[in-house]
Formats: structure tokens, C-alpha cells, sequence
């Protein structure tokens, strides 16, 4: 799906509400588990009842390789269940170089049939290349993550000499989404910046004024989708808010897909209202 | 396996080979595609005939999932037939968070049963805790790898208050170390340093003097064993050195496999040198 497929689906919903099936075993509904593939009859079921306020799904790879071969089934069955106006993203955050990452593109890209892929930008452009070569398709590159120990080195202060932004000094995060911008088809990159840094959000627009970012952390880790809203939206939207556990596991009984709508329902309610005042 | 164990297995069979099972199924022998598993004959048949060289065997998941769950299939067959005493690596890359990063263990080593997986430190300690609680298991951590772009982000200079180099700017490879010797449970960490960058190892020895390092490219991408082994050897050897292509892909016709030992044999043969020279 190219942007501007993309940004029509966020006004044709009002949302940019993107759902994280993050459907660990563990933690969907009981009466699941006498079904013969209960990850993938809670994945289609959560898709059912939420598909009219979401513009992407996030399946994190993480809940499907822990079910082995058989996890990998219930996730190509959900890439087929879902329609085709729906973007979706891998949440993979692979990063490897050269043919290996050729072969990933492959799995997620070809077979998966994903339009995008979360990517771990350390090893450098080597590991994002192989995916940048697929037209209408996207890496989303870890930039500024969610959670506490992102200080540990996202937040290190580097020399970056001969930065966009004329400092002599950037953090770490910065300094990766700058260089990014010398890439080839870097257009189809996007960014994960999460939610509970809403302050950084200023100053990445600065960077990259039109890309998307991909924001997680709204929600059970205490990000506002307002000022995120606010300090991050560009005139084609340029979000993609994720939600994952508050939505998927609002209800862990028989109810969990309309309490999964209602929870969804919520959120694209308050997007609809920030595509009016932000979205100019 | 812990290190006492694995330094057994070093001075056992004379060699700190690693073997990569990049087992590309473009590129295995096409004689075994008839096979119904040809991936997981063609590593049966190459672990059967380097058995005697190597200590370490590494299989690429990139590989394996380009191939949907068939290729977990083969992964977990490969696993089971590994014989007990050689220490295998998932060579993943993985990197994230919380209950993600938990599904990911328990993928790699509670059920295929690796004793050690890569993975990226882009997002902080919160990528790696979930894996240090696993006794006798490794979290191998990319530190400087021998792709050409790891002077992108790997070699930035960062300001790093307080390290114990004593410098006021590090490398941020160097600064990720450092700080992982923060972390609780640091000695179930091994780390990645390419061969290609044999002269940095001087340095890290002096950060860890102690630790294993997992060398990928020598061979292929240039770099030198004896050089390798000189500026990297500890006195529990403190190195895995890895091989992929160089030995696999030796021949791509009927002989691969005894074309794969005599390289392995080549390289065990020149370990057996540098382990009473260096490791002392």
C-alpha cells in the first residue's frame, strides 16, 4: 500500500488507529483453546469486530514463533483473513545484512505479503537496504521507542558531523533518523517514535517533516494520544497510533471481541476529532 | 551449556569453529530438493561431516523463515538432531521488549532448546533481561559487526559519562559493552565483534577481558583468523569463531558435504595452532 492509498483509508475511517495482535497464548480467552488454531480464531474474530475503526494491524512476531511451526500457520492465516484495504505491519524488528535480510524480506514481503516490516537500524544502512527495493512497501525503523531503558543508548548523546539540523551534537535517535534521510527510497521509510515521548515529537518533525511515524505506547504505558496528536500529525496524517493490550485483552471472557469494538471505537472516536483540529 | 563446559568442548576438539547454517534453499546442492525436507538433509548431512571440527553450530533464521513453517519445521529437526555436546546459537537478531521479548525465549530456548540467540541492544536492557534469566543460556549481544555500514551507527563517537575507559567519548559499540557490565546476570553475555575489525579487538579486551566473542567473517567478507585469534584470545579461549558460506557452499554439487569438512578441517587445524599459542 503506498501513502497516498494509505492516508485515504485514514480519512475514509477517521482513524489512524493501528491494532497490535499481540495474541499470546496465554492470555486469550479460555474458551478459545478447544479450537483447532485459537490464535487465529482470536485474531479473525478481533479483526471482525474492530476492522471499521483501525487502518492497520500489527501482528508482533514474538506470540507466533513461541507456537512454533504452528504459530507461523495461525499468522498466514491471519495475512490472508484480512482485507486488502487494511495496512499491515510485521512487528518483527529484525535487522540483519545482506542476503539474510534478502531472505526476511522474502518471508515477511513476499510470502507474508505484509506492507511493512519493523527493522532494528543498528548494524546501518546494510540491514535496511534489502527492503527499501520493494515498490509500495515500508521499513519501519526503530527510532525513539517506548519504553524506560531507551535511555540506555537511543538517548546517548553523539557526534554527528554535518547533521540536517546544524548541531554539533545529537542523540543517538536523531542521529539515525538524519542519516536515514541520505538513503535511497527513503520515502518508504517510516519511524517508531512512542507515544510517551510526545515531547521529542517537535523536534523529529523538524527532521522528517512528511514521513509517517509509528507511534505505540498510548495506553497501557501511559502515552497521550492527544499530544501525540497534536506535536506529531502532518497534513497527510502521517500517524499510525498503535494500540495493542487495551484493546485485544479489554475483555478476557466471552465478550472480548465487542468489548475489543467498543475499546476501538473509543479511540477512533477521539482520532476524528484530531484529524479535524491537527490534520491541516 | 555453561562456559566451563563449552571451554571443554574447545579444548576437546582443538577448534573454536562455529558453523553457520545459512542453509539457503537457493543455494543448497539440487540433487537434495527431491528430499522431503531438502533443508534439513542438506544441515544433517553437513553437521554429520563437521562434527569433529566444530564446537558451535549457528543456523541463520532468515533462512528458515523464508520458508514459512515449513522451515521452522526444519529448524526444530536441526535442533533435535544437533548432538548434545556442541553449543548452538539462533543466529535471530532479535530485539524487544517485556512480554515480546519472554515469547522470544521461550521460542529459542525453551522449546528449540539453543543454548544462546543475537540479539540487537538498539532498544536498551529491557531487550536483554528477559534472556539473562535463564541459567546456562547465552544472550549474544551485536556489539561491532563486519559489515561495511557499521561505521553508520556502531562507530559514532557518544558521550559516555562515567565508563570505565575513562574516555569522555566512546564509541557507542564500546559504550553498549560498557554498560551491559552494569546489568545483572552479565556473564551469561557473549558478544559479536566481525573479524573484519581484528584491530578493535585490543580494546575490547580491555573492557572485557573475560567474556566470549562471536566472530563472524573471517574468510568471505577478509578477515584473519591469526589476527582474530591474537588481539581476541583470553585464557579460556574467549572465541567462537563463525563460518557460513565458506564452508556450506565449499562445493554445490553430489560432494558438499565432504567438500564442508575438508574446510572445517582446514580451519580446526589452524585453531589447533593458535590455541597453544594464544590461549595461555
Amino acid at each position: 500500500m503506498n501513502k497516498e492509498e494509505l492516508f485515504y483509508q485514514i480519512k475514509a475511517k477517521n482513524s489512524y488507529l493501528c491494532i497490535g495482535l499481540d495474541s499470546d497464548i496465554d492470555k486469550i480467552p479460555k474458551h478459545l483453546l478447544q479450537e483447532a488454531d485459537p490464535i487465529f480464531e482470536f485474531n479473525k474474530q478481533i479483526i471482525d469486530a474492530t476492522v471499521d475503526y483501525a487502518v492497520a494491524y500489527k501482528p508482533n512476531l514474538a506470540f507466533y514463533e513461541s507456537q512454533g511451526a504452528k504459530g507461523w500457520e495461525s499468522l498466514s492465516k491471519t495475512m490472508a483473513y484480512l482485507p486488502k484495504n487494511v495496512f499491515t505491519i510485521a512487528d518483527a524488528k529484525r535487522g540483519d545484512i545482506g542476503n539474510s535480510s534478502n531472505h526476511y524480506a522474502r518471508a515477511f514481503f513476499d510470502q507474508l505479503n505484509f506492507d511493512a516490516i519493523t527493522l532494528s537500524p543498528y548494524m546501518g544502512y546494510d540491514a535496511i537496504k534489502p527492503y527499501l527495493n520493494y515498490k509500495d512497501k515500508w521499513a519501519i525503523i526503530l527510532a525513539l521507542t517506548s519504553n524506560e531503558s531507551s535511555k540506555d543508548f537511543e538517548q546517548l548523546l553523539v557526534i554527528a558531523e554535518g547533521n540536517s539540523l546544524n548541531q554539533q551534537e545529537l542523540k543517538l535517535y536523531e542521529a539515525i533518523i538524519d542519516k536515514s534521510l541520505t538513503w535511497p527510497d527513503n520515502d518508504r521509510i517510516m519511524y517508531v517514535v512512542g507515544a510517551t515521548k510526545a515531547d521529542e515529537l517537535v523536534n523529529i518533525r523538524k527532521i522528517i517533516p512528511d514521513h509517517f511515524l509509528l507511534v505505540p505506547g498510548v495506553g497501557a504505558q501511559g502515552g497521550s494520544l492527544e499530544q501525540v496528536s497534536k506535536n506529531g500529525m502532518n497534513n497527510q496524517c502521517g500517524l499510525l497510533v498503535n494500540s495493542s493490550r487495551a484493546i485485544i485483552f479489554a475483555s478476557q471472557e466471552q465478550d472480548f471481541a465487542s468489548a475489543a469494538a467498543s475499546k476501538a471505537g473509543l479511540m477512533q472516536a477521539e482520532m476524528k476529532e484530531y484529524l479535524e483540529k491537527y490534520c491541516i
